[in-house]
């Protein structure tokens, strides 16, 4: 089956956005077994879409717009669809009943336009939308044959009515299985990781083996295409023993969770308290773990020391901050006794660093952080040189001091 | 004049990559005051290449034509090129000599692949190109009125080539200027500001403006269309004065700047210190305000007092957790007095609420949040009710914080 997208959106023509919609419906069509042979992006404006609409129509068997379902006069998506394929719009009752629900729990008066959501092409099948107002759509084609799947553009609403409502439908109109699996790797580079897998992503063509570096993380997707599910995932299964044979630890999970998951759920599992001292990454890495569920009955405090007067506050002593300076091993190594004392937790982690732009000097460049694990009495410092922006650097932080938890927890067996 | 890009390449087909060149050369477009009205991509396959193209000579003046010009058999954009306007290829003494020189700079032999690369459609207006080995190219219909554009794919290529080589080239050609501002907007959500500032958007045609939902915040982007800067400037005040008497304060920048470094900018200028108390948000908001470059002078001290236990530690009273509940307006005004007592700050600001999936009930559902701003000895609380995800209830509980303490700054002159 060949598919085509289409976003719709003059933020994507003036360059104001980039447009993570269609990488990511490409990754997953590809996935699903469906060829993208072309993906379009135009304006809010009908006559262009109608051509670009009828073009896809024409030549496509799967047509993904993504965008133009709002509420506003701008949002035109529906009411082309509607016309090319020569539907009535009409009112869906209950996406009506839940735009009002919408609105009244959050105490705001619905205004006119937003009824507009509520209108659908005649024979539509409606997605609930959990995360905004605009419901996703699937429409057929005068013929019955080609399916137009309208998604809002928000990645926020798009991604789960894709995953959750979209996937499904496309598989069961596919013609073999596709399964695959995301090995996450984590204190290895993509250049690494791909070199130590390069001898089995050449050799593999079902499997296939492609990997993806994904903030400060190494993906791995194996994907097998077989008629069944069970064939599927056996022929995947000897492939993920030789990636886990090359790569050990690094691996941090082949289930999906997320790296803070896994350690949160090692945390618990130990009944081990957390908590947690922060400076450069100034809360990311409690916001992170507190993403988490199942967090609540571990994390006991956290606290962000900012400041050289914060940092002696909590516990830092002034003679150690004059002597190394507040981003020193010494320092992270304070921080999270400090908090670990303060908490009564059983295990702290603790971040200082120089994030920048500024505050680099020759000895202590930007990009300098120090993390440390205390955990039972005894506490290890790990000293990293990130690269990047602010942004990237905090995120790097975080990302070394939650691997740093999980390889200590993976030690204490 | 009307622009469309095209990038050639199966690796975006796949959603391996970010198209980040079409967004690139978009808001170049868009400043050099042409219209891009079509993007698309496309894979390394002749015949969709050919179509593709031939639609583009169609509707468009100028076609900007991305990736496929390598040594490899795969690189077609060329070759299809030359077919499409009729046109023989040969070979380009210069890009012959500069391909030899490159090889032998290298002490590599070249490939017999890479003269390839020296061949181009007769009568090209050949690029250098200084950072690879294949020339950008500009290459003429056969009507002669439109400009076909020829750039390598990868970007540290494309961008040198894009404004040393092309953006004269199309000055040359355009006819007017684009200027465009944006002005951001909190507290309102999409619908509402629309609705407020429809008679102004349904009369406009020149400046137009446009709406987007951003993440908790609106923005509009008035652009402008003239044949000088100082016109479009111009024209764009009256339209910009007008949105700020209908939306007021809700408008927080149109310099660019996000809320939170305008909040910071705030604090800085009125030499007010900061501390913040986190629940459910655990870290968000003093992450995002730690962003902020000059956060430094302001931000004392952060605390995530997730658990009741810490928010009593912290100096919430047991009987007001007992009585209230740890969500509640009562515990949300004493994380904010309590910590201002601590940090000893000017200001304080306090999230906490439910974020969900689970701890909901009839009384306090899941999107449940207080968060209150304690400032110069007064303590203001605030209750929403947020919808969506963890994820997004979390968001935008810290976008609601720093919106109430921007107000409350704005208050005392």
């Amino acid at each position: 089956m060949i598919a085509e997208l289409i976003s719709v959106g003059t933020e994507l023509l003036l360059g104001n956005i980039l447009n993570s919609n269609a990488k990511y419906l490409s990754e997953q069509c590809s996935e699903l077994g469906l060829s993208v042979y072309f993906q379009t992006v135009v304006g809010d404006n009908p006559n262009r879409l109608e051509e670009v609409l009828k073009q896809g129509i024409q030549r496509s068997d799967v047509i993904i717009l993504t965008g133009g379902l709002g509420p506003t006069q701008d949002d035109i998506t529906k009411e082309i669809v509607a016309k090319v394929v020569n539907k009535k719009l009409i009112k869906d009752h209950d996406t009506e009943k839940k735009l009002n629900l919408f609105f009244e729990k959050r105490k705001v008066k619905m205004s006119h336009n937003n009824l507009k959501q509520a209108y659908v092409p005649e024979g539509s099948m409606v997605l609930d939308n959990h995360n905004g107002t605009a419901p996703g759509l699937i429409v057929k084609d005068e013929t019955g044959k080609k399916s137009i799947i309208l998604l809002p553009g928000p990645p926020k609403e798009l991604i789960p009515l894709f995953e959750e409502q979209v996937k499904p439908y496309i598989k069961e109109k596919s013609h073999y299985t596709i399964v695959s699996e995301v090995i996450k790797i984590v204190g290895l580079g993509e250049s690494l990781v791909e070199e130590k897998v390069l001898a089995l992503i050449e050799k593999q063509t079902n499997p296939t083996i492609a990997p993806y570096a994904k903030d400060g993380e190494v993906h791995l997707r194996i994907t097998s295409r077989t008629k069944t599910l069970k064939e599927g995932k056996a022929l995947i299964e000897p492939t993920k023993k030789e990636i886990y044979n090359l790569l050990g630890q690094h691996i941090y999970s082949s289930d999906g969770r997320t790296l803070e998951e896994v350690v949160v759920d090692l945390l618990i599992e130990k009944n081990y308290s957390l908590s947690v001292a922060e400076s450069c990454s100034g809360g990311l890495l409690s916001g992170r773990l507190i993403n988490c569920s199942g967090i609540s009955s571990v994390y006991k405090e956290g606290i962000i020391t900012y400041s050289n007067e914060s940092k002696i506050k909590l516990g830092v002593k002034k003679e150690t901050i004059d002597a190394y300076g507040s981003v020193s091993e010494e320092t992270a190594k304070e921080m999270a006794q400090a908090i670990a004392t303060r908490a009564q937790s059983d295990v702290a982690l603790s971040i200082t660093g120089i994030a920048g732009p500024n505050g680099g000097t020759k000895e202590k460049p930007v990009g300098l952080v120090y993390i440390a694990c205390h955990i039972h009495g005894k506490t290890i410092v790990e000293k990293i040189n990130a690269l990047g922006s602010r942004d990237k650097i905090r995120n790097f932080s975080v990302i070394s001091a939650i691997n740093l938890l999980r390889k200590e927890l993976l030690k204490k067996g």
